[in-house]
């Protein structure tokens, strides 16, 4: 039931006048989100269907390395922050309930998460454990910017490891690193994994992966076989300054800005000490348990895909993110045979298992196409009179805007969704 | 991957001290939440489970009616809710950002939508519309309390239909009663619609879904052929009260406690006047936007399910919520026939895509047992030395604690798992 006549999709010819990123302008232009205030964002259908990809991906992979999956709270008391030092945070949204309690709105779940380990972690028979969950953050931030990619609240799936030791936090970290890799690679974007500053999180390591987009608020400097955030590398005694560049051992670092879309921190026993998340070991001895904390940002990932892969005609999703694998355009009104014919071959492919958006209003082709590729569907099939004179459907690919053999338009139905399928998993 | 070994289930013989209602007592003992603060909870992975799964049903049939999932944000300007007259609300958490301007966190999303239809809905073209979403809503509750049952934070279904008037709005609420009715249906709870009062909400008309147990808050009155919330029913003419007893055209009604499970309302046109949502008819003439305003809360669904099927051992999971299908006990030590036998069958059941959590742990029988009662998933499979002297795997129904036949243990795996969902499909 994705006809276009029974969706929201409110695209705009004109971005928001306060809009410098590409990807603000073009997902508010294709109707992929809204702002409610400052920083505060509404994803629309067609928009939360980008977010929701990335989520799937992000669960199958963290899954995939035994993490499990639960919620805790967003509104939470402030006395675990005040135990680790993170009370005075000013990125913090502090507020009191109605009785005078101090409580806090969780910009990260670490306290939640070692409060919780304190009262359910007893022995080392419980460890190790990867526990995750998808839940909105809220931060004062005081600059909010470009759209979804700083706002004062979004999604973040973070995963916490609980192990007995450093090592067993080297070996969790270690498969977070694999899994972010592949979530990375999932998602068709293009993007570095490089040290970072651990920041307020503290604790022994962290890693940061960087997107690279004309938004990015942060700079990587790289080399073929080196990648790092520009502050750190400017730290390195291996990375010189000279002039505006950056050499290490004597060859030049190419600088380009990008946008953090993940970090991963060896937290070690900060937290679990400061909130008495022990465990016994096989002589009954208390230790403090080890952490890890890696945070994965949906919007943001959705954002860097539309800056990495748009032009001037819009967005180009990569496959494994596009709220639709087909934007179906019918040219003809209620009536026409090519309307008809339209009207079949959206029911075949929905009925064969694709996911189709149908354009099936009463507007001219030049708005129709020029919404299609705002909206950047990986595929796009056309049916005019043309296709009933040639008996095929037109098909174009978004990414390079390239015009692909036609489809029969009166074949059997599973012959046609095989070809599209064939031609979406040719696609990158 | 669902070894309880690997696996975070921290059963407690102990119910917290504070806690009367029996779900507040049986979810935390059964290890499915944890409490942050109060009316502040955690959802630990086999409670998240069974949560996630009265989502899931949620989420099908309000698709099947046309509904379109999007996220609006629980941080938001106050400036809406000014607008609507809702900002002096008590229970409504307001708070500052750090430059000073007003914020909320919202307890429910009319404004929000309000907001954003008067933005995007320009026509008569665009109607009607069913816009959905799920996300945490904030309440600045006075009296926390039974557990998941009052909480100052809390996941929300909210639906919100939009039409061009009053006709429209009565079908989109027709659909919407649909729905409710086939996902109380599909979640196997005993549940009653009924009349309610619009409270905070305004507008035309409202029902509740109440589900009947111990811990409920409200009064359904019942006969036969009628159902009402007590308050509503004392208001009715019909109803006359009779010392303690209520009467209905002379005849006795049954009165029995109830949670609210979920809530419709007929709204009007009170939010879209306040924030501008208007569309232009066929003649450009502008018109309020008609609102309808559907809630459920799943967790309050999970915990009428424990209410209203638990025995003295536990929890009962009807089969739709369960966080397991099957709960299979191991009852020998690593290195015997009997744990080699239940590692085989453990990986055929999830080769064969049943939901199988194995007990893996070296614990004894009666403790095993306990847990497996208390956590109540509808089948239990047990493998010991008597399994492998009678070939069988014992079967235990946990709706009435029944014995059913033993499955053969050294069968075809797909001749198994057709065993177990032929047992399946037969449980309430």
């Amino acid at each position: 039931m994705t006809r276009l006549t029974e969706y929201l999709l409110p695209t705009e010819k004109q971005a928001p006048a306060d809009a410098e990123a590409i990807s603000h302008k073009l997902m508010v232009r294709a109707g992929l989100i809204r702002q409610m205030g400052a920083g505060m964002w509404t994803w629309l259908p067609a928009g939360w269907r980008v977010h929701q990809r990335v989520v799937q991906i992000v669960r199958e992979e963290i899954d995939a390395i035994g993490g499990r999956e639960m919620l805790m709270p967003v509104l939470q008391p402030a006395e675990p922050w005040r135990k680790t030092g993170r009370l005075e945070i000013e990125e913090l949204f502090k507020l009191h309930h109605r009785k005078g309690s101090e409580l806090v709105l969780a910009m990260t779940h670490e306290e939640a998460l070692a409060f919780h380990a304190a009262q359910t972690i007893h022995s080392y028979r419980d460890l190790p454990l990867i526990l995750y969950h998808f839940q909105v953050k809220e931060r004062d931030e005081p600059r909010p910017r470009a759209g979804v990619l700083r706002t004062r609240e979004f999604v973040m799936k973070d995963s916490y490891s609980l192990d007995r030791d450093q090592a067993g936090l080297e070996e969790s970290y270690e498969r977070h690193v694999g899994a972010y890799d592949r979530i990375m690679q999932r998602t068709g974007l293009r993007f570095y994994r490089v040290e970072s500053d651990v920041g307020m999180m503290g604790g022994l390591g962290a890693h940061e992966y960087m997107a690279p987009c004309p938004a990015g608020e942060d700079e990587v400097a790289l080399a073929p076989d080196y990648a790092a955030n520009v502050e750190v590398a400017l730290k390195s005694s291996e990375v010189e300054q000279v002039g505006d560049r950056l050499l290490r051992g004597g060859e030049p670092l190419t600088v380009e800005p990008a946008i953090e879309v993940g970090n991963i921190f060896k937290l070690g026993t900060r937290y679990s000490e400061a909130l008495g998340a022990t465990y016994l070991d096989e002589r009954g001895e208390a230790h403090p348990i080890w952490m890890g904390s890696y945070g994965i940002g949906p919007a943001r990932l959705v954002a860097a895909a539309v800056e990495q892969f748009a032009d001037e005609h819009g967005i180009s999703w990569p496959r494994a993110l596009a709220p639709f694998a087909v934007h179906l355009v019918t040219l003809g009104g209620p009536g026409t045979p090519e309307r008809d014919a339209a009207d079949r071959l959206y029911e075949d492919l929905r009925g064969g298992g694709v996911d189709v958006l149908y354009d099936d209003r009463e507007r001219g082709p030049g708005e129709k196409f020029a919404d299609a590729e705002l909206l950047g569907c990986p595929l796009r099939l056309t049916v005019g009179r043309r296709s009933l004179d040639s008996g095929e459907v037109e098909v174009q690919v978004r990414r390079g805007r390239k015009d692909a053999p036609g489809l029969p338009l009166s074949g059997e139905r599973a012959e046609l969704v095989r070809a599209v399928d064939e031609l979406w998993q040719s696609l990158p």
